[in-house]
């Protein structure tokens, strides 16, 4: 799996990072997933080979402006390409209403249906073509949602063992039975598949969330992820200094719960502004990390615009 | 005078080319005006010296995205940069709708109020501290207007051998013209200022242009302009080949006009992304240069992006 980031910055862009904006895709496979849509996020996909045409769905964490600015003009540009295909769009309701008035008021023809998704209400978990995505409300100024995929579609083994101590015979039925059929024997007894499949590996699952003062809101789902994506927009010490109203994570926060919850690999990003790239005698991205290797021992990384992380599946996560 | 051109390109972005953005300020001056904004002007803002904080106005010249998505992060942006005078934005007034619909669906509360002006109900010139602004009404697929910048507060210097013809004695009261008082003499004749100053310079003016299908409806604007920014979107072969449908001008018929109507200086912009910057069997910009070149002999020239363009005193229009 690929994660490719779009956007890194909180609020405003600057020169290096744009606003809010994650793709996510199976290695080696054109569709993918785009998580946020800060303004810019087009401009920025004309340097990957991410295609709007095998965009399979938005998720959209929250409505502030740079998780989600972007939509429209994205939208646009996917007309201008001729794209045919469905797109589904999850976010919470008002996104809807963000896009469906813009284009009323820009008269914006789509050349594609759109299909939206109230995240608020979705009931289970959506079947995202490869991935299972499912959503954990967050805490944030306005309602905020994580993102949670998982991969679907792994190929299983056969459990011979079982398949011998419960006297089924070798045969075409054992082939019906690793396709996924359940079966009825010649002597009456009905098979399912699933009890005789063993998982080759399992399936990966990352998080990637959205704006969030209350990290552990995350344990349940955190327990079998591989990575988790998180924004860190301050140190500690400046997020004491803005106080609670813009309700972010700082950096010590969100690593003190990932070392808890045991997550092999966390990606911070959405970084204030205030904190540069490097130099000077200002705040820079390296006092985030910092403060976050100082509570976290695992595989922590700091995203920048255009970083691709793959997670192989032994479940490794790498910057490409 | 000073034209920043913060994107050059029409319908969507490229690696060099944003969406259209125009900035017009006197030289030297902080204060600017915006003329469109499509998605990542603000971006595009971070590698100028213009600031948010100095903006007088924003003119929108139509609602197709290209020219407005970048609005509502560029008045967030503005509120996180502590801005807190009014703004004025002339516009469609879908344009308003969609600023409130968006305001109000993303939850965006502004520092500063804004002023909405309905282009189409504009009565007469709108006062824009350094100019005078007019809109032309043009001609495109939603209702397009193009903006015309006069400058204003020029000195004047007083008309002696008329003062002198009609016996004005030298003397406080000649002081009094000068700064535009009217006065009544003691012989009771009331004298006013105007018919006594003398324009020291033709006020420069410079159109800008929204999208247009026919540059002949700018010909009594043009008289007097010394700059005309015009969408060139395509060479004519490719006008050819798409019809009628977009309602664009090639380079050739903004040419021919600019030609006919004896503009000093042309800048052509908004160039479809099927013409590369330079290079390869395809089309090209220099091919637009070329069929503009063959049509006009004045000062040509073919905006890119973060250009800025010098309007001296004298009318002479030079890349910076």
């Amino acid at each position: 799996m690929d994660i490719i980031f779009l956007g890194t910055s909180s609020g405003t862009p600057t020169k290096t990072r744009n606003l809010s904006g994650v793709a996510l895709r199976k290695a080696g496979s054109k569709p993918w997933f785009l998580i946020d849509c800060g303004e810019g996020t087009q401009h920025r996909l004309l340097h990957t080979n991410l295609s709007l045409n095998s965009l399979q769905a938005v998720c959209i964490t929250h409505v502030h402006g740079d998780h989600c600015y972007g939509l429209p003009g994205l939208l646009a540009s996917a007309t201008m390409s001729g794209r045919s295909a469905a797109l589904t769009i999850i976010g919470p309701a008002a996104i809807r209403e963000f896009i469906e008035a813009t284009q009323k008021a820009t008269q914006l023809r789509l050349s594609y249906p759109v299909n939206f998704v109230d995240v608020a209400g979705m009931s289970g978990v959506f079947d995202g073509d490869g991935f299972d995505i499912d959503a954990v409300a967050l805490s944030h100024r306005v309602p905020s949602f994580a993102y949670v995929f998982v991969e679907t579609g792994l190929s299983r083994k056969l459990d011979v063992t079982r398949l011998k101590a419960d006297a089924i015979e070798s045969g075409p039925v054992w082939g019906q039975l690793q396709r996924g059929e359940d079966v009825i024997l010649p002597d009456g007894r009905v098979i399912c598949s699933r009890d005789y499949l063993l998982e080759v590996r399992k399936p990966r699952k990352v998080i990637i969330s959205g704006d969030n003062d209350t990290p552990a809101l995350l344990a349940e789902s955190a327990k079998s992820a591989h990575v988790l994506v998180h924004e860190a927009t301050y140190t500690e010490a400046v997020a004491e200094k803005v106080g609670a109203g813009p309700r972010h994570s700082s950096a010590k926060a969100v690593a003190q719960f990932a070392a808890e919850a045991a997550i092999a690999n966390l990606i911070l990003t959405h970084f204030s502004p205030r904190y540069k790239d490097s130099g000077g005698s200002g705040l820079t991205i390296g006092d985030i990390e910092l403060e976050a290797r100082t509570c976290y021992a695992g595989n922590l990384l700091l995203a920048n615009d255009l970083d691709m992380f793959h997670l192989d599946r032994a479940g490794t996560l790498i910057r490409r």
